[in-house]
């Protein structure tokens, strides 16, 4: 019955933990119904609160009717479901291996506020890979499908953290160019320049309005008043960190997966 | 060979997080060695640096020479690795109630800060346990696993904040009950009693500077001074949370798994 096998993934095209969902469906070749969920508007749909009501968060995907919640959960969901299907598993056989990758994953996931922290982080996932065509080794596996999202933010993070990853993360930059091969990457993830722009407008002040639930000019003129003279001081500028760099942090705060 | 085998779980006794896996060893029937890391201390052993250089954290398993970091990561490498020996495996068979666990596994993670939010979250998995003996059914499995350590913190919840788990979720306290005639469990829990005394040590003023890793009186004076005498003041009291309803958020902003 086509109705009880029916997949509907309800995600917002540039969400980064959202394009992980449809990669695995792409890679399984699993044929899905795509629900949008425009993440720039403040109230939920009825949709993402019956369905994931503890979170209220997207991606989701519902099968059979059901709803699978949390972006890893729903590729492993996807990868266990249908693995058998392309012959090919995401996530690797072998339990220490499958350990490494889920390990890699949630790291991958964690809060990277500021520049520092943030090469880190990359230059740890630099070391995973070190040789190796992919995470897993010669084939495309799990953890470049909850990976290869985060690449759609380098091309904002020489813009604004001034970070070049072709010169602090070659390894990294080969890695994305062997993923982009692929029809199930390509035809999910956005071009960096499109990223930098909805970023630019999504979680700069604005979307900060929008995602925290208030309208701060509105609730606070004084404060942000203030917040106005405050900013144009060399000292403050210097400190606070890059919008761009709050990216991660803000998603994490305001429930947005 | 008995050494390629071997079997270690580095832990701390009263670590909820380490508990799920001694636990799950217990019910897999898999023999290890214990080596306690006393988190009352600022600096980790040379082994948790060496086996966990990304988190330094624990619990970290080791086996076969090799680590395995992340309690839940380890429940399922457990399973995984061993679930055949026992006959029965922790997680369900079927994909979409094994992610449906592992949802409600990373939701008993959450940082619960206010006793609000913290009953809301009890409330939750009371809804989800509803009339079943076990959180996967009949059997005692993957979410039970989780979320039992956390019941040693009932105490404390009734000494500290005043809610009486009894009274607010009956049904969960019942379940605490089956759980505890498993003897994995028995072998593993302290008492609430136990929990409550090294908490108390532990997470507050004191635990804080040695897991922040700076000693406040000496660091900052002044503004200890003027902590105090704020704490002196009935409208602050009233407003600043408790100190074990800040235990769950501590222990993720200091990387205490």
């Amino acid at each position: 019955m086509a109705n009880e096998e029916e997949v509907v993934c309800v995600d917002f095209w540039c969400n980064e933990f959202g394009m992980r969902v449809r990669i695995a469906l792409r890679e399984k070749r699993v044929g899905f119904g795509f629900v949008e969920e425009d993440l720039r508007i403040r109230e939920r749909s009825e949709l993402v609160l019956q369905m994931n009501p503890v979170h209220r968060s997207i991606p989701i995907l519902i099968h059979r009717g059901r709803p699978i919640c949390g972006s890893l959960n729903i590729v492993e969901y996807v990868d266990e479901m249908w693995g058998q299907k392309s012959g090919a598993r995401l996530l690797p056989v072998d339990p220490l291996e499958r350990a490494n990758a889920r390990f890699w994953a949630d790291f991958g996931d964690e809060k990277m506020a500021a520049k520092e922290e943030l090469l880190y982080h990359l230059k740890c996932l630099e070391g995973v890979l070190g040789e190796k065509d992919f995470f897993g080794g010669k084939e495309f596996g799990f953890l470049d499908v909850a990976l290869i999202p985060f690449s759609t933010m380098f091309y904002g993070y020489k813009q604004h953290g001034g970070i070049d990853m072709t010169t602090e993360c070659p390894r990294l930059m080969s890695w994305v160019g062997r993923c982009e091969e692929r029809k199930s990457v390509q035809s999910v993830l956005p071009t960096g320049l499109d990223m930098y722009d909805i970023h630019k407008e999504f979680y700069a002040f604005r979307g900060y309005e929008q995602h925290g639930g208030f309208d701060l000019e509105e609730e606070c003129p004084d404060l942000i008043q203030c917040v106005k003279r405050c900013k144009e001081r060399e000292s403050v500028r210097h400190v606070l960190p890059d919008e761009d760099e709050m990216y991660e942090l803000h998603k994490k705060w305001y429930g947005i997966e």
